[in-house]
């Protein structure tokens, strides 16, 4: 039998069973011979777990795929197919200074699409980096899928910064397509939407039912609130009917931070207070998992894993995947370089559409210009979203004061900069990039 | 059983068994119940002929798909759900014409990139936009599948001056791939090409067999001449080896007019003079063609009609609506409108490249900067369909001057003026749009 | 002698001594036969005192300028060879209520960049519309100088929807360089600055005295304290050292509201409590100069109208009037068609940049990408534009709500819509473009 | 008094006493103290002769200007503050090769818009960038103004491959304004005309006598032959009424080659062998031209220097170094980077057109989208052109195939191919880059 060598960096993570999960439900069309689950020291002992409960996954489900745990990166890495990426550097909790940080001065901490995304993209970016260099060394040929968030951001340092080839994803727009079939009680399959954006800011501009074009109809499910954008990791705040209407697009709920900032800020405020950041409600959710997980006799995806968020992580990932390995030319939404796709944007940057996937990787659809309502929006936080590049890439103070003040979510300049202070001081030993 | 009802105008081509025989052969994924075949007053007897072959043909082959011949616009659009073209506004005199002329002047006529393509969208564009009225009244959701001549120029016009949906479609992307197919030895369906240019001027710039890339492979094929393009309507006069490594793409034959301008004139001048032009010969086998078909025991596509030089025409067509009706999101070569596909044409024109094909369209992917040794080539041929359009819309004699003025086949504004007084004077009975 | 009419809409403006003082001073190359003072009805009163002054003034001067005072639109506009526009629809009054509104919600009102301008776009488009019919009607050759605020907004729609030839100016890069001469003790001709952005959004990101380029030098003037913008009618609140060395381009002041939306927030909310807003101010001081005017023996500009804060304003709309009338091609900064100035922003829309100006306009200098650190919020304040325009001229309310939600300033679409209501209602009288 | 520094490379050149009386003329604002003639040993002879006349010249005209011959190009360059070129690298010899070899293959040399250029690009990109390193090294700030031919290309080598600030001109736009003064009867300075297009590919779409537009006018006598074109090195073969209303431009005369091709060809290889090329006449008149500098007694530019064909030349170049030295901020006509001037050229392209000139270089003016009559030829030469430069600086046969192969002019890759073997054979001496 031909090898089928698959890694998975950061492996020791929660999310492991359901990407496990999803390459056991799809073995005839993917038939993996080795699954690499790569992680640090720090991450030793969740490896152990995690991993222990994939392999248990796999005899159970009775296919030959070989479930390797290592830290070892050469021997993880070596004539790798493809490198999946799922890590999160200084773990949980940097994530939650990531949040909190910012909140102390009414500041959405958010940890993608607000000054919360902005730092991890610094802790993340120069490991990524690394990790494509490693990646030309020891399997120059594989693909990295990159799920590691903020997604957009992170595909675009490395298509700009590396030969490796990359296709970053997200179950954003899966998810979008779910609720859409759930609305019509139709199958997933026969829904159909065309996306336009960047990562956590997609609107779905055309919606398909079964080929139809029911854009219209499912806009005023909204409206009217029969319809719904079911992310379990974003408060549950609305737009008014009239302004879904005057949109007249499906937007991914992660939009509210943009156009609901404030309510966003004050809920986030009030929940950081009650129950505890999203990133202190994940720690508490790991930990419970990992509790699970332990457990000798589990032998499947535990049902717990959904309260996560990542619902459609896996499906999204071995799909993809697939598509790629299968030479299919399937239509998914990736995250990609523009080239392009729409002239309202620079030509090297990545932005998130429908792309056909084949052998050679992903082939965006042309979109044209963008729609003067959502475009200032998306070209203002792409402009950010560069600016965060290479503040990453360079370490330089001036450019990171600049991507923080200018992204959308941060109202001043001057507070801006006090929230990069205090982020560069706690952070100062994931950013060997920054000179002190 | 549902309706699915196809028109051909231009019924009685003798290209109709072609694609008749191509629906016959798909009939389980396209159940045609309805197939019309309109042609105009003058062409009734033809239409007689193909028709009762068309007929006999699915009689043979068991199906119960009703062929209705008629001259009845209106009968015949009734709520159609594929149109499709093959017309010939003038016949074969009006092409041996658009041929002589130039020739006169030593200049090549050639029928789609040449003078004669800029005579034939003259003569064509007033019937096809004629046509698009009458669809807009009686079938305003059909598909328009334009085959006719010049393509890409046809379907520039449809798209700019109305709003009936279309694709342009053409054989030469499939011959291309079925040339590879042949060189290394697999089915037509292992090979993918990347296709970028106008109608009749493309250039496949990568080349997978199986997924793989074998792009460096059959271009030092192409230089040794171990691979070759076999369009039948096209003298065979190769790029030297060096011309080929230097282009690295690989070009549709028709790029020899532009590529080889002066030795495609030379012997176009001397086949005019020994066997008659293109359109001359195309008499001949025309008039051989109609008496098979006139045999009322022939009852399926004759051999003969492959030299017609159309062979993947009616597997282009057939596949094309069936990833329309079946809304399939298959990749097939097409003129559709650039949108953005490159930057470097107008949004508005028309491109001939690969596209996603699904129920709601041609939806083309995104290029980007085309390379710039073809670059040149492409806007400025571009530049010259975009005047012919205007000139076929408009009738307005310094617009058609420049039009073929600035092709870059035609060697003088001096003689393009002599030439375009020539076509306007034996044209004239066609041509409304022009005030004398 | 030729005849040189000139007519100011909404001459009953305190502005309006600042124009006949500097058409005073410039009289030997801009030697202007006829000034008409057009008003109407409602303004009558203020017409005939500023309308006196000004004749007083011309009087004192000893120059043959004759000033007609009118409300018939006919008898100004007839043969007219400029028409420049300062008039306020609905008066003070309605510019308070688009300060006050917004404040009630704790977003700025801002007249011009904030809500207040896509209020006061709302009520001034149709007027300068229909200003532009009546010209096309009795003075289709005479060129619009529209100072109408918002500037950059109302020549833009006028450029849309109208064959006027117009140029829309500010005094604000005026200011900006009087403010650079400052610093360096030199005349305001000795400087040259680089200008890219759009009305009340400008960036200097060259700066010259006498020729040699000081832009490293001027930033570090601006980061320590020792140049600054003078603008009188914005709060003082300045930039950090370490973000205007970061954002290295010289920002007009009123790039305060964006950047430091927050701080403008709460002082706006401050200032309100305290001292009025800026328009309740701006009655106060209007009020005092009406009386000063009034003083039958005042026959200059009286030095209190410095105050009001339009300091350049005289300048600029003379000089470039004067680089018209005496195709002088100098360069000055003008709101115009981009044209492919950058082609970050589309082609239709205006932008502010320096222009080459003649008789046959303004001829905007080739500036390329924009820097990505401006270019977000200059596409995204933009984008608001576009919608606000489009608003203004069609009335639509879902259209009006989208303008509102995406500009920069307004914090949440929920707010945006409550605003909005409670503009509407209090406008209803000025807003015939808006079914109710 | 302060040091003005000049350079002239090829100073030993026919043209120098042209340049020389410009500066001599405009002494008052241009108080040049040192003026360098530069040349090689080859060149040492001629250098001598018109050295000694420019310097009899200067002292006739009464002003302290230094002239300065030598060889040495560290003490010529040594902070210069203007640096012009017009050299010739392989002399009137390679030339005239350059313009042969073609004729043989029944095409046009042509020596800037034809093969001829093509070769002459090989000959010299390479000994400009070498100068520019010299200049890099001893005079980095100073202006590096380029005439030698072909300007726009050398110009394109030098932006893209070199630090060095330099804008590149051209006499052809000065000649076209004198020729629509001649036909109105007016002074030059009467005249303005908007240009567009590549050197000695230019168009003037918009003509302003006395800052009125009288561009029907003047396309109308064009027309009728009222106007003409008067370059004396243009062979007069005129375009027909018809084609010059359907253009509606005022086209420069090297247009002819493109747009009358197979006229021109006919012609120049008529001429060739009746008169010799315009290579061989130039060698004729420059040996007569040599014959009278020597002449001890003349102290003025002759007569004879005007058949020469650069009348402009020296107009050119001294009013744009004036307007660069005295921060004039004066509109001219020169090659120099698009960087959007139209978006239908990539932005990091040379084309020629009107341009701001002040002490901080050209800054074009934006011109938008070029019309599609012309759109095609511009983006085809310039593709044409890119080539050409890459081929110069990497040497690579393959690129500089192409290059020959897509330029217009020539009607065939497989005769290109025969040429550019011919040209690197008899230019091997001058082409280091190509290995062999």
């Amino acid at each position: 039998m031909k090898k089928l060598k698959i890694v998975t960096i950061g492996g020791g993570s929660s999310y492991t069973p359901e990407l496990i999960d999803g390459f056991i439900k799809r073995y005839d069309e993917l038939p993996v011979t080795d699954f690499y689950l790569l992680d640090i020291e720090e991450g030793k002992e969740k490896l152990e777990i995690v991993g222990k409960l994939a392999q248990r996954m796999v005899e159970e489900a009775g296919i030959p795929m070989n479930i390797h745990l290592t830290l070892d990166r050469e021997a993880a890495l070596k004539d790798a197919d493809f490198v999946t990426t799922q890590l999160r550097v200084g773990f949980l909790d940097a994530r939650i200074n990531d949040e909190k940080i910012p909140l102390k001065y009414g500041v959405l901490g958010q940890e993608t699409t607000g000054p919360g995304g902005f730092m991890k993209a610094q802790r993340t970016i120069p490991v990524l980096l690394d990790i494509c260099k490693a990646m030309e060394k020891w399997c120059p040929n594989a693909w990295l899928i990159n799920f590691t968030n903020p997604a957009g951001i992170v595909t675009e340092a490395i298509t700009r910064h590396s030969a490796i080839k990359t296709i970053g994803i997200c179950s954003g727009a899966n998810s979008m397509m779910m609720d859409i079939a759930k609305a019509y009680d139709v199958k997933k399959a026969d829904i159909y939407a065309r996306i336009i954006g960047l990562n956590h800011l997609i609107f779905a501009d055309k919606i398909y039912v079964k080929g139809d074009d029911l854009t219209d109809d499912f806009i005023e499910k909204l409206a009217v609130g029969s319809a719904n954008n079911s992310l379990k990791n974003i408060p549950d705040i609305g737009f008014t009917a009239r302004f879904a209407r005057a949109l007249h697009m499906y937007p991914i709920s992660y939009l509210k931070y943009y156009f609901l900032t404030r309510e966003m800020t004050e809920t986030a405020i009030r929940d950081s207070e009650k129950k505890g950041t999203r990133g202190e409600q994940t720690r508490e959710i790991e930990k419970k998992l990992f509790e699970l997980y332990q457990d000798p006799n589990l032998n499947h995806k535990p049902k717990e894993l959904e309260q996560r968020g990542g619902a459609w992580y896996s499906d999204t990932a071995c799909s993809i995947i697939s598509s790629i390995f299968n030479d299919k030319k399937e239509v998914h939404v990736v995250n990609t370089v523009n080239n392009g796709t729409t002239p309202d944007l620079p030509d090297h940057v990545t932005l998130e559409t429908n792309a056909v996937i084949d052998k050679n990787g992903a082939h965006p659809l042309a979109y044209g210009r963008l729609p003067v309502k959502i475009r200032g929006l998306i070209q203002s936080v792409k402009a950010y979203e560069e600016l965060t590049v290479e503040a990453a890439v360079t370490g330089d103070y001036a450019t990171a004061l600049l991507a923080l003040s200018i992204n959308p979510i941060v109202p001043s300049a001057a507070i801006a900069e006090q929230i990069l202070d205090e982020y560069l001081e706690v952070n100062h030993a994931y950013l060997p990039q920054y000179k002190r």
